[in-house]
């Protein structure tokens, strides 16, 4: 099939899946998520984004009782649905089905729902374009919620000025990026902002960190400035199907270019230790 | 009928409502709503709803095309659907149904979703017991988006303590509470935080505000600390669905009770308001 939908035991294809209105996912966002990329249909870093979504579900106090293994077992049957070799696989998770009262219902079970098709690896050649704005988001952008529309309406205002992504500031100090953390050369230091409650700790960008320290890269995980941003030797930018695009425009302005070399090892040993993961799982 | 659920154009009991996996509104929260009163049948202050469900429209830039009188006789239809005389009908517009992509799809039309049942207005006499939590929302709280999960978890701890709502602070400046509005009394002066991007301006709130600077009785919008809060002459809750709830304890410390006179008044002056609105729509 081209891709697969499924509702806590049904399979359909994603756009017939039909869910109840009464999901608390759909009147509170109340739920959390993971996207993982599915090579030949076998996962990628599925034990990273298990422990993640795990630590989402604690924040949000949703018991979801079903183990990893046989939560596996599902996402692995609906990734089997769907015929592309490079999917990526998306869950949620949401605290389950009830009137709407916001207090946690009683004797309900969370539901689980799942979506995935064909996305291919983005081009890791081109040096994209971003626009900066504020991050007005709340508290605990760690968390992997539902309760997205601050990165739909960045990831629409980047689409309109012809840019891939959104850079996300709190007063002139970068946190991430609408739907990915975003990474910095300089003087052959890799820099990003740290894994605190104003950034999504990525899975990629962690292996990025993981990677560069085995090379001997210098790693520092301080935030830097949208100043430090534009003078920065490259910017990566990192995510589940992101494996670390290059940055060439800052609203407009040409940026980076400056230390090819190092951006190109860096993305180089990124896929081998991707598809290396993907062969071995 | 007990209760009522409706979207697109199909009438249903809320728990037997169905809706795409795919709305916009399951996994990113990309939408917004309102709820209303419905007395015997009649809507209250539906004009001031109405006006501030195309503002939280606008701000997320969902192409609601349906008019203010097209979507009046769909909640009407609705409401006329339920038994009761005493009903909250809530009703949430998503943008669209489409594969899960940040940045807004093209060529589908927004969604329209109703619930409504059975809901008593909130007894006026108990003084109610609050929890006191930092409000880590995001910045625009002056929106009523389905993103709503802060307000879920603090509903939640409330009831916990055993509490009829929680109390939001930004750094000991307090903004309102999870689901409702929080109005003091203090010498006289009927003073709450201002209608900025830090609070959602309540219709309730509104019409408190107007009723009282009727009554000449003094009116202060600005913010008022934690400390201050605590020497309240008192406090009231607002909302839909509460017309001034007394709040007697704070965090388990007793509060409030030094003006029970003006808090009787306002409450008696609002609820003959809300009666007369509802008699004359």
């Amino acid at each position: 099939m081209e891709n697969i939908g499924y509702y806590n035991g049904t399979f359909a294809p994603m756009e017939q899946l039909m869910i109840p209105a009464l999901d608390r996912g759909v009147y509170f966002g109340d739920g959390v998520y993971e996207a993982l990329r599915v090579e030949r249909h076998r996962f990628f870093a599925l034990k990273e984004h298990l422990s993640r979504f795990r630590a989402s579900l604690d924040f949000l106090r949703i018991p979801f009782a079903m183990t990893d293994e046989a939560l596996t077992e599902i996402l692995q049957e609906a990734a089997s649905r769907v015929d592309s070799d490079s999917q990526q696989l998306y869950f949620q998770v949401t605290r389950g089905t009830s009137t709407r009262t916001h207090s946690f219902p009683e004797g309900v079970e969370p539901n689980l729902m799942i979506l995935s098709r064909a996305v291919p690896l983005a081009d890791l050649v081109e040096y994209r374009r971003v626009v900066v704005l504020p991050d007005t988001r709340w508290g605990h952008c760690n968390i992997k919620s539902l309760n997205l529309i601050p990165g739909v309406l960045a990831a629409q205002i980047a689409k309109e000025r012809g840019c891939s992504e959104a850079v996300f500031h709190r007063e002139g100090v970068v946190s991430e990026c609408s739907s990915s953390n975003l990474l910095m050369l300089k003087g052959g230091v890799l820099r990003t902002a740290p894994a605190d409650e104003r950034i999504l700790p990525g899975v990629t960008r962690g292996h990025f960190l993981m990677l560069a320290q085995q090379l001997n890269i210098p790693v520092d995980e301080t935030a830097f400035s949208l100043e430090e941003m534009m003078a920065a030797d490259e910017l990566m930018i990192t995510s589940t199907s992101a494996h670390g695009l290059p940055v060439g425009f800052v609203d407009d302005k040409p940026v980076c270019g400056r230390d090819k070399t190092l951006l190109r090892r860096l993305q180089m040993v990124y896929r081998e230790f991707f598809w290396d993961s993907v062969g071995k799982d």
